[in-house]
């Protein structure tokens, strides 16, 4: 048996995380998140899982992306791919009619990173080893395997989320040993200046406080804005403008770098083209890499050296669906592999969704501990695939008839 | 009647220009030059017909972001739309789902600039304007219409061409009052310099010539190369790298100044926002919009005004299908509203295709001749658009047999 890729198969999976305002943020008020899923069939009946992450409507586009995609890996062997991945990567990206369409940006390039995200789940499988965290070493029995890696979490400020709600979730947060908080910001500030005080009363001068405009301001307004709410010691203003505005980013990094405030970004930034920019324009302080926006860990690897050439933490975007699953195994690799540090250095936690995949993240003590099952742990439950299968699974026909009938 | 949109169609349109290696280049060695066509229907009758052009394969996944936009158009009157413009541009490319696939880039923006332009013929028809060219002022009777607006022609030398059709083309285009002439250069150094020699001989000292390589190099690589081609005293280099690498393209620009060739590029620019970098960091001297990759008539005025500011002349990108037809109309607003100026500007031409249209692009004497029909120009004649629907036009069946029996 070859490890022949016989068929690659794709689902358009929703979730209606819009009910409950679960990943409101000021530019995207009503997300529900979702995935385009890509299952991997070979001839030996080994299997590759992979998925990128969307906020809902659109996600047909970007199955339809990974179908135009597919008839590159169709019938390749496993063999064929990893021993000149390089290659096989640039076929991908750089089809001479497909390229047109990004390059490497947009819907082509999600599509491309849950094709690839699959692949790299299927080479794992076929290895038995822990994608990428370990493809070169064997994960040590050391600090990662006995505390795990710090984590963030982002679950108790989500924009749409009332006050009474943002205090309990805080409570319960502290309770549970979390020491970093992000708080969602941007659309109005008076509202932004009482839940920034809010949390800060909460969790003390002592825990880490991040907040996050999610791109809703000009460069000016950005800079005015985060200035007002220095006051809260915030580490970083994540996402203050466009996230293709890397010289607004240098201006937004250098106004408030005498307040102590850091940028972060990079859930939006296109690839590698653009992190690199960012890197040598000093525009940003912490370096937020996406498992699903960049061409999965080949492209992901390339940006976590980077960084670490120019001296930038990397402290991943996670959450969505799947995020967390995925991004623990390029974190990781940074800690055991590229930067050998924790300084400055965490990766984010958001506590959706993880009961719809077969090995979701383990969380002990606000930490990820290492993953310990063979793959890039993002295979979904079957159950769940097709309950939440859109527009035909029986989620959605319920809110349909209930949305029907209302 | 309200104008009102009751239907937004779209339609998967290829040519296969790949089998005679027109359009081919480093990157893109096969080009078939196609287009989501757009029809907009309102209930008193009136149309809009826009596209967005790309180049083969893929195109199935725009027509599938169209879909998607449609639900934001339908239903809307075209007095509703145009009162606040901004308002429905933002609604096209900030739904608070939808925006998570670019924001504002790749498949998702060519999508939004199909369905924009359809609406501004839609516009221009029910005013029986001549889109935006004169949408403030009407057409004067000036230079433009007398002597029409300065074109270069990249049709006389694709990479894919051998010298003898070269020579050929350029005798031809010569004759033709001719005076500016691009080559595609980027595979081959020796290919390159022996047909940069053989152009300019023939083209003499005091004809443009401006080499384009289609983002093939590295920054390093790009210096170094065009360096070589200098003595072929090329007005510019076009696409010397990645079109994200603002940076990587300033770099460039600051090398080459001293040879006298200025950088151009803009084919593949995202949007509004990476011009703006581009011009804040000196990284191109030649501004290409393209009607097509950017939010239509809106984001290219926007692009249009920033040039003015920093002083750097718009060259329009144009050829594939449809961009002469319709580009045409950005640039002569350019010189009758903004730039008011000639110098070192001139918009590109390529002569395929425009039989496909019901009011194609006049050329007279390498002058763009103002259109003189109401809309935007990029109505396909209907027989065009079913014979070469993509598969089931007959253009594609008869190909589909050939390949079948070879």
């Amino acid at each position: 048996m070859l490890q022949r890729v016989i068929s690659l198969t794709v689902r358009d999976v929703r979730f209606q995380t819009s009910l409950e305002q679960h990943g409101s943020d000021a530019m995207h008020t009503d997300p529900d998140y979702s995935a385009a899923y890509v299952v991997i069939d070979t001839d030996c009946g080994l299997k590759g899982f992979g998925l990128t992450f969307t906020v809902g409507k659109g996600t047909e586009i970007v199955v339809r992306a990974v179908d135009a995609l597919a008839g590159l890996v169709v019938g390749k062997s496993l063999q064929e791919i990893v021993s000149d991945f390089r290659g096989f990567y640039r076929l991908l990206t750089s089809d001479g009619q497909m390229r047109w369409l990004g390059p490497e940006k947009g819907v082509i390039h999600l599509a491309t990173a849950a094709v690839l995200n699959a692949v790299w789940d299927l080479w794992a499988r076929a290895e038995v080893f822990i994608t990428c965290a370990d493809c070169f070493f064997r994960l040590p029995e050391d600090q990662m395997l006995k505390e795990g890696y710090p984590a963030y979490t982002t679950s108790c400020a989500w924009l749409g989320y009332p006050d009474q709600q943002l205090k309990q979730l805080c409570t319960d947060a502290l309770e549970g040993g979390w020491t970093k908080f992000k708080v969602k910001v941007g659309a109005d500030l008076e509202d932004d200046i009482r839940r920034c005080r809010l949390i800060r009363q909460m969790i003390g001068p002592n825990n880490t406080l991040m907040i996050d405009a999610n791109q809703r301001w000009d460069v000016d307004e950005a800079i005015s804005w985060v200035s007002r709410l220095s006051e809260f010691k915030p580490l970083w203003i994540e996402e203050p403008t466009s996230p293709d505005d890397i010289l607004g980013h240098a201006a937004i990094s250098k106004a408030l770098a005498p307040l102590g405030i850091g940028v972060a970004t990079g859930e939006q930034c296109a690839n590698r083209v653009m992190f690199k920019q960012f890197l040598q324009a000093s525009a940003l302080q912490f370096v937020q890499i996406d498992s699903c926006r960049l061409g999965s860990v080949n492209e992901n690897l390339a940006v976590l050296l980077m960084a670490h050439k120019f001296k930038v933490p990397v402290c991943p975007h996670a959450g969505g669906v799947g995020l967390c699953e995925l991004v623990q195994h390029l974190i990781l690799f940074d800690y055991i592999c590229v930067s050998a540090s924790l300084s400055d250095r965490m990766c984010e936690y958001v506590d959706h969704l993880h009961e719809h995949f077969v090995n979701p993240v383990v969380i002990q003590d606000a930490h990820y501990m290492p993953p310990k099952d063979p793959g890039y742990s993002c295979e979904m439950l079957e159950s769940s695939v097709q309950r939440h299968q859109y527009p035909e699974g029986e989620a959605w026909k319920a809110a349909h008839e209930q949305m029907t009938k209302a």
